[in-house]
């Protein structure tokens, strides 16, 4: 049983009746806090040996642990505001590690003028686990969802895809990289993602629908399909890859535009608007310096096809981050 | 490094500037969400070999982890709202344990009136982990804290302290009971401690300060005094133990008053209260039915010294819930 059968059969019952949970399928939950703010919760655990390797460097772990909870409120359009850290150590994990960690926490804390507010430590004999709890805000009604998608929306996707992926393939030895400074920009797309925080609250007013690609793209798109009760076209030739990921494409008998789309951690978000608002995101991505990319369109079905320039399916991977 | 020098070097200087945090030295973070209400957030680890045994009923350790969070939040007087799940688990968990451990969840959301609205869950190559974030509210200034113990105030506690400390020692094969209800009795206690949730709304116009005992009655009251900047006076006579403990006490050579002062798990309150409000007390136990006793007094310096009837000190074991 994957991740989502889980949460669908054992938990999902537990959270039905409360509206903000969003039936555990969106990327926060929310709780009515006055008549015009609503809270946005949101929780992501990161465990060593699953979601980062056990001598990454504890300041990029740190931070990564907070980006990826930032990454979720972006995608909701919520605004942070504080964390609880639910940390598990083992006993090999010394003064060096925690000094180097929550030196992390601090950097990230000043960067996006967040607070740490409380949590719990816990020896365990198991991997180092970092569970944190990050609590923003949004006003009343606004929180973008992956329900909300309408026909014929186009579909919108920020930065490039694939780097994080294929940074992970680096580090596996399935695709070689000889130079440092391509090396450089790959590795900090995998382990210091930017959450698109003031995209995410910009489309509040765009958007019908938004969520983040934490499990690749073609996974986190048909989450807003399932939710929505659609299906999507996507031009694949439209799908945005750094030059470096292009370049290594051609050159890696192995590497496949299906593993970029299907590869997750790369924390950009994807969204869908109605065309009339075309003009004011290309407006929106010249005033934030940001790509956003026009990618394909809502359409009517329950699948997800990403099609080439001759309109021939191209074959999705499955793999996914599945983490059972 | 314990747990709470961890805490203060690492993550103190994290959580200082922003007061709802409490220096991250009480039982839960406070968030200003409107003019009248404070939200209160708590988060509690779990891990199977830690808090837990691997083979404990997954119901009960369902349960235990809702109700370490609510006592949480009784001890700040707090009223509970939803909560979030983050669930690390071994691929040795199966369907049954999943279904057996929801359905615990189940039953104390009923019992607590609350719901879970989010949260995550992760595959790990270490044992079973639970940590939830309870989010509840209180009205604004009014949250119980154990920084404001004052010179003077009575120290009570709430039913009986030792019984789960009693019940840990029996699986560990420490203290020998026979009959099954005693057995009963004990592990309930220790498995199902009841949130004082109740009590602690009912303490707000009357307390001074308070915290749960999840580290023993020793430590926990330390903590009120160490954050209060005063000492504690403790009649050990006073201190309220089940028959079933004070016989145990007097059959078994290893098991001391000390032991029972210094275990943990017990999650009842620990409280003080000025002297003019005892008549409100007693009166709050009656209506209750519960008991609450009053051990002793707020008095000057810096330690805890729990005496006999004749005026001599009794030892403190320091061994308590230490996790490092």
């Amino acid at each position: 049983m994957n991740e989502f059968e889980i949460i669908k059969t054992y938990f999902y019952p537990l959270a039905k009746k409360f509206p903000g949970a969003l039936s555990l399928l969106d990327d926060a939950a929310l709780l009515d806090i006055d008549p015009d703010h609503q809270m946005v919760i949101t929780n992501d655990i990161l465990t060593a040996g699953v979601h980062f390797f056990e001598n990454d460097p504890a300041d990029l772990v740190a931070r990564k642990s907070i980006r990826v909870n930032l990454s979720d409120l972006a995608a909701m359009g919520a605004e942070p505001l504080v964390y609880l850290l639910a940390l598990s150590l083992p006993n090999t994990v010394d003064d060096a590690w925690l000094e180097l960690f929550s030196n992390g926490l601090k950097r990230d804390q000043i960067n996006y003028g967040i607070s740490l507010i409380g949590g719990d430590t816990s020896s365990t004999p198991g991997p180092t686990s970092i569970s944190i709890t990050m609590l923003g805000r949004i006003r009343v009604n606004k929180a973008l969802k992956k329900s909300n998608a309408k026909l014929g929306d186009d579909i919108w996707v920020s930065g490039n895809i694939g780097d994080a992926g294929v940074a992970l393939k680096i580090i596996k030895g399935e695709v070689n990289v000889i130079d440092d400074k391509s090396k450089n920009y790959l590795f900090k797309r995998l382990h210091l993602p930017e959450p698109r925080l003031e995209l995410g609250n910009n489309l509040i007013e765009i958007a019908n629908s938004a969520t983040d690609i934490s499990d690749g793209l073609a996974n986190d798109l048909n989450n807003i399909c399932q939710a929505s009760g659609f299906g999507a076209v996507v031009q694949g030739d439209s799908i945005p890859i750094s030059e470096l990921v292009s370049t290594l494409i051609k050159q890696t008998k192995h590497l496949k535009m299906s593993h970029i789309i299907s590869g997750g951690d790369d924390y950009e978000l994807v969204f869908t608007a109605p065309p009339e608002y075309t003009k004011n995101i290309n407006t929106l991505s010249k005033k934030m310096g940001l790509k956003i990319s026009k990618i394909g369109s809502i359409v009517e079905g329950k699948t997800i096809r990403i099609i080439d320039k001759i309109g021939h399916d191209l074959p999705l991977e499955t793999e996914g981050y599945q983490h059972f």
